[in-house]
């Protein structure tokens, strides 16, 4: 049982994750984020837990006063284990005594509602509300006891030992589950995906073999017609194909990549090569075919779900943030795992980089204290602002808002950037493998007992230059992820001459000397993306990228030449100047209105071009962040 | 008061609608859908509304057993009501004793449930339902209350003084509504439009002011903030705007269109020109920006709303059948009031005949027990057929489905074709105006007493010649329209040289004799059509037309060129031969798989093409009739 600061810790697995206690990001684009999630998001949602009644819900349980005063929707209990995560891992990140004044006092808030046979649910099974696991399909219960295990796994891995209930009060419920659910009880799995991987890590923190054969039945159960048919169909909650004969994502986004990242913990911990093999195929068809160029999935709003392949409309991109974080947690599990088919685990860590800066870092506002709940590749209208005091019922109706009916996006970033360092690299028997680039000190040791530490220096992504300072002596290996973006990178060591590298890992190995240098130079200009051509919302439109970050445009930045970004054209290639990158654009002719479908092309947006005119484009990331705006990623080709 | 059998007669209006009284669909493509129909749609509907229980709910309220054992939605009742006006356009086109059973049969159980204050409505108000009037935004109560007075209009023009009932029931129910709604009692309206039109034509029916002034008030408390805020936005119901101060349609497609039809009513009463220019100023925007080519309306399936201007995805089409309904019912409106901007009336017959082509027509199946709900233009994965016992919960999940949990499409398309021939012709001083082509005959008399009678031969579509045989003798002006695809129409008076006719309206004023001959010549060869490139969703493709019909292609003509639409590219021209319209394709070139974008167009879906091979092409609406199968009306040009 690895006592190291880490989400996901498999038994076994070709890659060890570093933990927070190995690894600290100490500034530059993810560094920030974390102060800001630190100093601003976590109060924010704290804030929101009470005033909205999500905590008091906990309270009421206690004095035997609900239903009645029960506010939010039946997850509700969910955002508030989300956020004692996101508490647990930054109190990992550094001691705060007030951040853990306030960990116990909502612990002790959760335990003192749980009943004496270990259920813990605001929601459930009191008289006067339904009863429990009588809604399996959308009641969510497991899904809560999910997250509620994945807080109690973060503080134990960042406190062992610590002496706040939050462990005895989840293996309780963790034992109740277990006593329900077994085969010979309720054989039946929640409507959400979570407890799967609740459970797994739950085992690996505990040593109980029962927890982790729950959470593989659980696993196994989906696919299988166990829950009720709904609207949406089996496939929203997967519960249409069985996880080894499934051949692509499908259904609910979040519940999705949920399930599949339990999933690989199952088979990581059960050994059992074949279903890892199935999920490492899933991942690949999905990448291939259900999947924005910002690493966002979903492409439909009703269902919060995935489209059919190549369904990939960026004005209709749900690309919800909650799904892009457990696309980073199923790619990250499936990088641990390693790779048999080839191409080595680099194409997990492509993804996860892919999704973090253009999804993870999009959906919060500068102050940290608004989120974008959906990640639109394309907004036609400009949306006000949310009002600062407001819940918003619709994910899509305004700029990023500070607080949402459904409220799973903000403590799941909360919890993302609190825990980040633990995604950033890893060890095996050899040496220590850079996944992503950050300002970042690293100090672990190896299994053999050899002592590896290192500093990186980067202002990553604003320039390539990644530079490793060498802090101990050994000999080791260091590898180093080319992204697959980085076509004509170079790595030098010490003052060897560049060497040319491809995309895929460059390793160094070296009887290294405190102080030795490895740098890594990737190359930053801007480069223009065009779509595969099944990807029909897209035609004859190319996007355009500079390193990790998808660049958009936005109308503010149109200037004179109007405000709307949907009718003009590119007309050449980007250039980077004065620290941005800039991109001619010619205005569209367009016809003044009637009917928009006609036999002659020049009669509909023909004519004439005006001449071109050059635009900064923005990193997606940081759009909406001046007030209203119209924006798109994909621009059409002149 | 007229007394013709017409669905709409408004008091004055440049225009006045022949009804089923003076207009016979004697055959061709029209007139074989009435006889399917006539002769299997309106049995099942019945069937459906007897086992879904949706007739006996009626049976319950008047035996006192309501609410338990109360099935469907709470909108369940318009069904019967939309039911009963599909059997009064029926028992309008002809006798039928047992149609006529039928129609007394269920006028009786109806009627038996009405209240003594007048109330009628099976889901609410009695002790264990909701409140009356309590929740105006859902509930759906004057909606349906809405369909019960079409019913009872449709009935009293077909039937005048008929002893059957339904007007008094109608007219007991609407002075229950004048008595709640008016300034001073409950000054709110219903979250679906309908009740509108509904009293408007029930006031023309019976010459009431009170229900012209209350459906004015309706219309004109739309805007203003009157119902509650919900999740989708006040737009989904068009209470976020004042009627005559918006600019285009907007929110549910379905309840945009029946308000601004009944807008047009409540304006043509009233005499209101300014009211009528602001909805004449909205269809014109509507058509512009957010109107499929098919002439569906409504993209996003979350809310079966409009989407932003040219947010028009053909995958994503939500297109739902009773949207294309609604606006022809908006558009003829609009013909009847006459036009003031130029461009004549014409305009808004061409949007009828390309929505009733492409959407009324794409809903049944060939057997008429099917229907489609959702009017998709692109199907990426084929669907299974519904069970044909099964009611479906979700519009977009199978092929056509025999009946939904939410069931206003087979009844809405049931009605819309019984009364089909009250849109084909409307009458002026001078003479008649042709504005739709089917066989048929026509008899009518002009408003100062002259007789006018003609026959219509064509077998339009399939042929573009469309012959008028004058039976009456006499001097008058027959109007044909020209649609606007028509470019090198020709029109023949009898012996004489055929003339160039071009797109709107061509008159012929003769003193005409029995036997005189009109031939319009319109010009049938397959049309190349491209998209204005704001349409962002479409942009590279083609879709090709021929006359009012949007063709596709379907998987099942793909033959041995394999069986997925998506990766094919248009390589040339349509052509016609042996009576179908075809088209060269070639093989799209594309990756076996990885990331789908990428910098060089070479590597994503570049390669040296295929030879190209010809496809036979079919009517969209005549799509899904052979079994499962993908389908695309917009096809990329290579």
């Amino acid at each position: 049982m690895s006592h190291h600061s880490v989400p996901v810790a498999p038994a076994r697995g070709a890659l060890r994750p570093l933990g927070l206690d190995e690894v600290t990001i100490s500034g530059g684009f993810w560094g920030d984020r974390q102060q800001r999630n630190a100093q601003a998001t976590l109060a924010h949602i704290e804030g929101k837990l009470e005033s909205e009644g999500w905590l008091g819900n906990f309270d009421l349980a206690a004095a035997g006063r609900l239903p009645e005063g029960r506010r939010g929707r039946e997850f509700a209990d969910s955002e508030i284990y989300k956020y004692l995560e996101a508490l647990a891992w930054e109190l990992g990140r550094h001691d705060s005594p007030d951040l853990e004044q306030r960990f116990r006092a909502i612990v002790m808030r959760v335990a003192a509602a749980q009943q004496p046979d270990g259920y813990l649910h605001t929601a459930f099974g009191r008289p006067g509300q339904r009863a429990r696991w009588s809604d399996l399909e959308w009641g969510h219960e497991l899904y809560c006891f999910g997250h509620l295990f994945q807080a109690a796994v973060a503080r134990e891995r960042t406190r062992p030992g610590a002496d706040d209930g939050l462990l005895a009060v989840s293996t309780r419920v963790a034992d109740l589950v277990c006593d329900v659910f077994e085969d010979g009880g309720i054989e039946s799995i929640c409507g959400h995906a979570e407890v799967e991987m609740g459970l797994a890590e739950l085992a690996r923190v505990t040593g109980s073999p029962r927890y982790a054969a729950m959470a593989r039945t659980f696993v196994e159960r989906h696919g299988r017609g166990t829950l009720r048919e709904i609207a949406y169909g089996r496939e929203y909650f997967q519960d249409d194909v069985a996880i080894r004969e499934a051949e692509v994502l499908r259904g609910h986004a979040v519940r999705a990549n949920y399930l599949s990242a339990g999933a690989v913990d199952v088979a990581m911990d059960a050994g059992d090569a074949d279903l890892l093999d199935a999920l490492r195929r899933q991942w690949a068809q999905t990448v291939a075919t259900r999947t924005y160029v910002t690493g966002g999935q979903g492409s439909h709003h009703e269902d919060e779900a995935f489209g059919d392949d190549f369904e990939l409309p960026p004005d209709r991109a749900y690309s919800e943030t909650c799904a892009g974080i457990g696309s980073v947690m199923f790619s990250w599990r499936l990088l641990l795992a390693g790779d048999i088919g080839g191409g080595g685990v680099e194409k997990y860590a492509d993804l996860i980089e892919r999704t973090l800066y253009n999804v993870v870092a999009t959906s919060p506002s500068r102050d940290g204290r608004a989120f974008y709940y959906a990640n639109t590749l394309h907004q036609r209208v400009a949306r006000q602002p949310a009002h600062p005091e407001a819940t918003s019922a619709n994910a899509a109706s305004s700029l990023r808002a500070p607080w949402f009916d459904v409220s799973c996006c903000p403590p799941n970033v909360a919890r993302t950037l609190a825990s980040l360092a633990a995604y950033v690299a890893t060890a095996d028997d050899d040496g220590v493998q850079l996944h992503q680039y950050a300002p970042a000190s690293v100090r672990t040791v190896l299994a053999d007992g050899r002592e590896v530490a290192f500093d990186v220096e980067t202002s990553y992504p604003d320039a390539g230059t990644v530079r490793v300072v060498v802090r101990s002596a050994g000999e080791w290996t260091l590898g180093l992820r080319v992204p697959s973006w980085a076509e004509g990178a170079q790595l030098r060591v010490g003052d060897e001459l560049p060497v040319a590298v491809t995309p895929g890992r460059a390793d160094v190995r070296r009887d290294f000397v405190a102080g030795d240098v490895v740098t890594l130079e990737l190359p930053m200009a801007p480069r223009v993306t065009r779509p595969d051509p099944r990807i029909d919302a897209v035609r004859g439109c190319v996007a355009i990228e500079r390193g990790p970050e998808v660049l958009a445009l936005e109308s503010l930045d149109l200037g004179p030449a109007g405000d709307d970004v949907d009718d003009v054209v590119v007309a050449g290639d980007p250039v980077e100047r004065d620290g941005r990158v800039r991109v001619p654009l010619r205005r569209m002719k367009v016809d003044a209105g009637g009917w928009p479908y006609g036999g002659d092309a020049a009669s509909i947006g023909g004519g004439v071009p005006e001449e071109a005119f050059e635009v900064p484009l923005i990193s997606y990331h940081d759009w909406a962040n001046r007030g209203p705006s119209t924006m798109r990623i994909w621009l059409p080709e002149a």
